[in-house]
């Protein structure tokens, strides 16, 4: 089964918002066996959108659409969408009705005719129901190819996705296997990773394709087996797997399916127990957001001080003005001292300090630019790493953030 | 000039990743005129690069691409790309040297075969130097269409873009002119926006096109102008705001270049040298790391607290147990507390404070799931404001900030 993701709408071409719409339905489709060919995004135009209809009818079994479903001039999706099917639009009645209760409660206001008519639906369309706003998801069948139209707003699309669509296609549809299994290493190059491991990767099956994904310090080893034996693809990869791990068992730092790391962590500081808290200077606050974006974080994270001014440093952590001026504000010692205050003040068992120069310019220090050290404070040891992670700033950021979960992961795991 | 931006790789397809250098480049790109007719993104597999070129060819004035220049196997971008314009590869010894140093530089050993490799380019193209990795961009032209081909890691290829290929463009190419005028609006739905200026709409120049952007709480109205007269395009464009102006004078926030509220609040506080602290708990550090997302962000952002956990609130922010017990910790008192407690502590004009239940499960508090209070404390007010911003938790979060931030910057523009 192969699927072509389309996304509606000139914002996304003029650059003013990112499609994050199409890697949500990606993933999600790829879960489940579903191949993605192409992902496309085009203009509200609608010759554009009858054009790319047409272009992919029959060339894919499934199309998905999303954007353009507003209840404004601008927005031409369902319109386009229903001329495609050479069908006209009709109230959907559970639609309006749900439209009405949902302006009503949200708004706390009638629902205008604007609003209502946001139940119009191709009169041959499947309604797929969002419970989240007021655009329905429409999903249509012409010849060999499935279109659904679904509305761009990114929670309402996932709701979608997750309540209608994928429950339908896995009820209806045979799918091959896909499984995907990442092995995370850092400290080495991608190059030098390759090196070391050419007569592994040439001695993969054929239906085990390899990826290499560099990312800020790390190397994510992407293998991905496709067939419809699941028995076959899962013993096939976990033996390559484990002939992968003797070559470079020394780099490798684990393996994830797509979970990221702040998941990940938060899963092993609430089987163990621990809690932990942040100070962070350059990092300004990413370290704790990252932590508590991932729902449950309360149970383990207390909280942090972002300390970016040094007299918010001496005056919130009590850092000793004097340890400021001998070591400079960007050293191993401040980072230090600020993850033993934060460690007390929020009663952890962890906590993680940041200091650094991210740039462009330099601060209240003379420290290169790039230069952080982190401070992994634990409940018996102080660990202090410095680094240099280059430029721009926002990879300074990125890669002081992503180091720092590592050593608290790193030693935690050490518990394990 | 168009283009269409071509992003290579199954990580993309996969939903490992999400692309965002389509965004970046068509931003880039829409800045000088092009228009961007369509984003792709395809496999790294030969015959889907061939065919996509191919079908490109001719199409447009410019095709660019990203991803797959890496110099291990399953990078095929660069020998594909070389294949379809019937040349061979060879050395370019100006990128061999840069390969040579940076390898010595930054990984503190000699550079590899493979490393060096990077150094092979098509014989015929134009190469565009990569201050900041190994692999150079390529500029090559078939009949009517440039094909530019650049590496997919992010500040890799945003350094090409900048350097090199914006001022090759702007160089070599006439082009019209595109200006995006984006009036921002607040506090109703675009439904009821669209109602309000209809008539307005309506009378719009056909040079000039109207688009809905909503997001958590409020509703861009962006307006593009296309011509080839700089003059009357910006004479219109500002006519038609004035006219919006006088319709919907009541929602109007404020206007942007694309540019973000922290940007846009970065500048108004170093204007006017006012400073300020932020105390999160439901928000997680967001706020923070929004605000020091934008360099010089030191100037005015002196730090914040993380509360997460009801202790944090009372040990380190120093709020009264009472309080709390008698208001719950969702509560405009407690928000006021910390707003002013962050302040005092760090010695600011204003400090921003939020507390809440972004769910999915409730916390210290029996607030219903989406309830957030912002407290604002100003140089001389206390401000105080309660919503409920719905689920999911992502939603709420990001409303949250959004909020936060947007009622900061309408008490400083009162200044102004």
């Amino acid at each position: 089964m192969k699927a072509t993701i389309v996304t509606i709408g000139d914002e996304i071409l003029i650059g003013q918002i990112v499609d994050t719409n199409s890697g949500f339905i990606a993933k999600s489709l790829d879960k489940i066996g579903v191949e993605i060919n192409e992902m496309l995004s085009i203009s509200d135009d609608k010759k554009h959108i009858l054009d790319t209809f047409a272009k992919l009818q029959n060339t894919v079994d499934l199309v998905v659409i999303t954007g353009g479903l507003g209840p404004t001039k601008d927005d031409i999706t369902k319109k386009t969408f229903c001329d495609y099917f050479e069908d006209k639009l009709v109230v959907d009645a559970k639609v309006e009705q749900h439209v009405i209760e949902l302006i009503e409660r949200v708004m706390n206001r009638p629902a205008s005719q604007i609003n209502k008519d946001q139940a119009l639906v191709p009169s041959k369309c499947t309604v797929l129901h969002n419970q989240v706003g007021t655009a329905p998801g429409m999903w249509m069948k012409k010849e060999n190819t499935v279109f659904i139209s679904l509305p761009g707003v990114p929670y309402e699309m996932k709701y979608i996705v997750d309540q209608e669509i994928i429950p339908k296609i896995v009820r209806e549809y045979d799918r091959p296997y896909i499984i995907h299994k990442t092995i995370i290493t850092y400290g080495q190059g991608e190059s030098l990773v390759a090196e070391r491991i050419e007569d592994w990767e040439n001695n993969l099956p054929n239906f085990i394709k390899l990826a290499y994904l560099p990312a800020p310090g790390r190397v994510r080893l992407r293998l991905s087996a496709r067939g419809t034996d699941k028995k076959i693809l899962e013993t096939a990869l976990d033996e390559n797997v484990s002939s992968l791990n003797a070559i470079i068992n020394d780099i490798i730092f684990g393996f994830d399916d797509n979970e990221t790391i702040e998941v990940v962590l938060g899963q092993l500081m609430t089987q163990q127990n621990k809690t932990v808290a942040t100070a962070e200077s350059c990092t300004g606050g990413k370290i704790a957001q990252l932590l508590t974006s991932v729902s449950g974080a309360g149970t383990y994270f207390k909280g942090g001080v972002v300390s970016y001014a040094t007299e918010v440093k001496i005056e919130v952590l009590g850092i000793d003005e004097s340890l400021i001026n001998e070591h400079s504000v960007v050293s191993g010692a401040v980072a230090s001292a600020m993850a033993l205050s934060v460690k007390k003040m929020m009663k952890t068992d962890y906590a993680i300090a940041t200091t650094g120069n991210a740039g462009p310019s330099k601060g209240d220090s003379n420290a290169e630019i790039g230069t952080v050290f982190i401070a992994l404070a634990t409940p018996t040891e102080l660990i202090v790493k410095e680094f240099n992670f280059g430029q721009p700033r926002e990879k300074v950021v990125d890669r002081a953030v992503i180091k720092s979960l590592e050593l608290l992961q790193k030693e935690i795991l050490k518990n394990v």
